[in-house]
């Protein structure tokens, strides 16, 4: 490799996720270990885009102290995530109009200017995105994987998943107990856009009766008949659980919908199948969407360790010479994998995984 | 007192709370160990009106067994709660029509059939109004107080409080991170329809920033110029902890229902407020709403032990000859008061009383 | 009242609690918002006898960054809380003999010198004697009880007892199953010298079947009846709980002391209850002890509220010209009580109170 | 495969560890689900050699009921685990005196007798022993692995691992507090006898400083030294975890250990790094011992879900004709692994392992 390192930035990306500390904290003191300099850019690329923003400078020297008692912490010390995509980076022009800018150049720009070495880019698929492009213009980029929703693929998991699942496997914990004291039906929503391995994991591990996933379509009928199931066997009250992304069976048409005209069609698909469900069933249903709730808070246990050896790969990898890598977990090691390959969200739950098949031996229904 | 006692029953009105079972333990094993026989009347009276749904019967011995291993678990061993107030049972007459009819004299008739000498009550404002009308007509009764929300008078705290004050908590810490790591305002919506003190003490207790609650109507202003007030203090996210039943002040009025026709009028307070902070500041804002998460679930330590000492309370009230009356916390005592005097769920927060101070203190604005 | 109040000192002393930096952070806050200025005296009042030890200074101004994001951290911002006694400090004269010294006019001198008009004083019995002692002198002192133990007069509850007995019954929790899945007796020992709250709440709370505190004398022979009681019943394991300061009765004798010579008699409370079970009984006894890990951590959130209406409470009170007394809960107020009274941890557990006689009813054993 | 299965029993040895009831309610439930009955034999195998022990019977049918609403609970519902080895089983003879015998062959018939077709054996490697000398005799076997200490080889991972991890980490960061607030050095204690993993990984997790595990012999002087680097850097308090079975190096000797004479030699290591630590560094330092507070308890839902994916990853391995196997977790996948393989508790820690180097750039010491 061309010059030895002397300074690295760090950087997160995309929504919260417990466990960003942590990774920042063993990314800064594996680097000091090594002699290495460590900045933070604050708020995803803004830092730099946009110096002034920030009093006390946009990017930031991280030390010891810096990272001291942070590892359980949720948030980021870094300040927001979800700032704008550098690739197409929201600008307004002199007269007011909006447009979008490819601003990767400024970034490679900025890191030989202050002679940055190298960037560990912390998120998830779009931010392995930019951190791809970043590489294929001559920059050192190290790139560690972060999506609560868990469907970044070449890792068998990404930090924050664990506890996203363990808090919803506690809440519908609480909800069994009300659903079970008021004979109700109650409708969890949990994250999942395009995969479904939070309502999957949860849904298993609190017991419930039903789970909703992008990856089978459901039928209302057989939400309805598992339910109706239950009532037959005295069991008044279920819990479903469904991913934000599922989606019902192309012939199976809903009731409640049908009703409605093009303007007032449902929000969120947690409350289309709770309306359903009453509609169908009789019964009082209600909806509880944890969506926010399993962003934020302090890391498990196990997305701590995961977290800080994730970051301490990183550095690892840097050292070895390594970039255009994303750091990915193969159980029980801590790998690299190209960032080419990990530019997509499409790790779906495998239908024919021992985890569906656990559901199913468990009773409980995919509405398939 | 009259003949003593050999046999008693229990049961349990309105809504679910952490601690029904630790109170129905603590009721069944100081009965045994008086040497009396506890049954329990399952779904609120429903088990007395209508034993034949039950294939079990619809009221059951308790035994040792019975309460055996049930302090930390959520629900109820008695099944649904909110079943038909007896003072107004719905019915259906031959015709099919429905109408509602006071069934207490069955109550009545039902305990003197089966040889039960007293009834140990567990509920709100409605199953102790119930309990006082059971005793004006000469039944032996203990109440046992139990609100989530903490708005029953003449007890210093009822049971499942603590719990849902401290979950309300656990979440607002966890939405706290993800609020700042995307700049945004989350409003969480809490119990709360007649009193604001879930919303009061878990809004202290995390560090929320503004507070609206029964007592205290909000202006908009005084909601947007705290959200903004931080915002120029660098502080770009702020949460806003709302109790279901808030409201704003008269002359408040709101820029995004003004927009809007009658039949669109937004659902809960939550919606409301998260609506107007949107319109109002251009800020991005977030509606999390925990409802049922804040009625299930194991009790804390606190509500585990009060709920005991409530339910062995209740015997020895019985035992010493009382009736029509409920057992209510006076720390460190515990103490009986009529069941006359509690028929009304009107313990508000004072807002002379120190937690309102404490909170203005810590900064934490209630836009009055 | 002399001249108003323009800058005030707090420092912590005795062992660590939870809720420490929530009354710190309502102390400050509550402070500043008077427009007075806040510092803080690290490690007890180390920080004015020997300021050259702290780099960054032994008193220091307390901001509300400082106090910012503390309410749920375990510890103390101030630094170690147990440092040496005012009235009796360690001293070493020039020979290196060791002495005390009543050092309390220094304090005094330092008050002056600075400017500062009050301090708010955190602890135990020790601590109160201490601020009772400065106030004596013409210092304007507000105290604020901590003890775990909750054994301190005149408050119904200390902050960080909340937190101890929760952390306990979690641990109970735990040990039953273990317990019960080897068929052993686990000895729990918990904090408690002079009183048995800790035991008693948390023994109640996790369904323990023998509880033993100082206020009531154990008898060997009776928890061995107890145990022996529940292996008839076909329960074949037992949790005993033990406060630190628990004690045999007059007459009951160790056969396992008996055995020791005086040099190798046993430590603990719970070594010698646990050895003198297995020698009696037979069956397999396991001792865990509690202590340290029920100092720390994170406070509940009944834990915080109160530490931070206490921290509010000290401020409104100095406001009010009050001084020479320690706030204390009296629910649902807080309110004052002079330092005079407090000098003493003689809390007990009282003998007739409703949880002693809950814990009888659940069938608990006292051993007595 | 011979005859087609119609009955099967489970049993579960060794010592508790959480989501044993989880892996039961799979086993019954899939089970069930192919028309197979389902026996539960209690305490180990002690329900078939000694069925008169058990009132209600020695074996005992399972069905849906049995297995209701168990996954989170700690313990198992077959009773004690740890009893005898049925490979050298503990028996009296006539005279009274104690020996050992084989009593596999009895296993063997009584599941002839009562047309049992399979055993599920849940265990770590001695019921793994156990289960392959059965597979050798013709019984159908399939194995589920079970040790808190993580160490059985062929298994990335055995359930309950990850709730031992998590508690041993709450706890850490519970004491560190404590530590600080008291300028003290906190020894604590872990399960671990042949392998570091619990150390390893909650050390890690919760930033501990000092981590002692067997796979990595310690020096005295490395851990002063760890310990006076952190007193030097102003850090005043440190944490030391230590894995029961860790063991100085060749050279290191005690200084505590020399002073004492071969009666009084001191119990568990934690004791003696604890005695030995304020003996050389001057400094208080207290030793917490977390031993069976690890074994039992709530599943976390890492460990929940693991555990039912086990107990129906047995059922599915039996339907596909395969015995003397045992599951294991090969992520994402569950596999089945020979018996014969995985006889030994002999996974340790792999010293060129990433968590190991994590520590080392995290700047915890191994005192190596």
């Amino acid at each position: 490799m061309s010059r030895p390192i002397k300074k690295i930035a760090i950087n997160t990306g995309g929504g919260d996720a417990p466990g960003l500390n942590a990774v920042i904290r063993a990314v800064v003191l594996s680097a000091l270990n090594r002699g290495w300099e460590c900045y933070g850019i604050r708020e995803g690329f803004r830092g730099i885009f946009e110096p002034k923003f920030f009093p006390g400078g946009g990017v930031i020297p991280l030390t010891r102290e810096s990272v001291n008692n942070i590892t359980h912490l949720g948030g980021t010390i870094l300040g927001a995530t979800n700032r704008g995509n550098p690739l197409e980076y929201p600008m307004t022009d002199a007269s007011g109009n909006s447009y979008k800018k490819d601003r990767t150049d400024e970034i490679i720009s900025f890191f030989e200017q202050e002679g940055l070495d190298a960037l560990i880019a912390l998120g998830g698929d779009g931010s392995m995105g930019i951190a791809n492009a970043l590489s294929k213009k001559g920059l050192r980029v190290i790139g560690i994987p972060k999506t609560i929703d868990n469907d970044l693929n070449h890792t068998v998991i990404t930090f924050g998943f664990d506890t996203a699942v363990s808090f919803a496997t506690e809440c519908i914990d609480r909800l069994k107990s009300t659903a079970q004291s008021h004979n109700r039906v109650i409708v969890v929503e949990v994250m999942g856009r395009y995969a479904g391995w939070i309502a999957l994991n949860s849904g298993i591990s609190a017991d419930a009766h039903v789970i909703l996933i992008p990856e089978i379509p459901y039928s209302w009928e057989k939400i309805v008949a598992k339910i109706q199931e239950r009532e037959e066997n005295g069991k008044r009250y279920s819990i479903v659980v469904v991913a934000e992304g599922a989606f019902p069976q192309g012939g199976s048409v809903s009731v409640v919908e049908k009703k409605l005209d093009q303007e007032a069609r449902l929000g969120g698909v947690g409350e289309r199948v709770t309306k359903e469900i009453e509609a169908r069933t009789g019964k009082e249903a209600r909806l509880v969407v944890l969506g926010h709730l399993l962003r934020g808070g302090s890391p498990t246990t196990f997305d701590r360790l995961i977290s800080l050896r994730f970051g301490a790969a990183a550095i690892r990898a840097l050292e070895e010479g390594k970039t255009g890598v994303m750091v990915a977990l193969d159980p029980p090691k801590v790998k690299c994998v190209p960032l080419d390959l990990v530019t997509e969200r499409n790790k779906q739950v495998p239908l024919d995984g021992d985890s569906i098949m656990t559901a199913r031996d468990l009773g409980i229904s995919f509405a398939d």
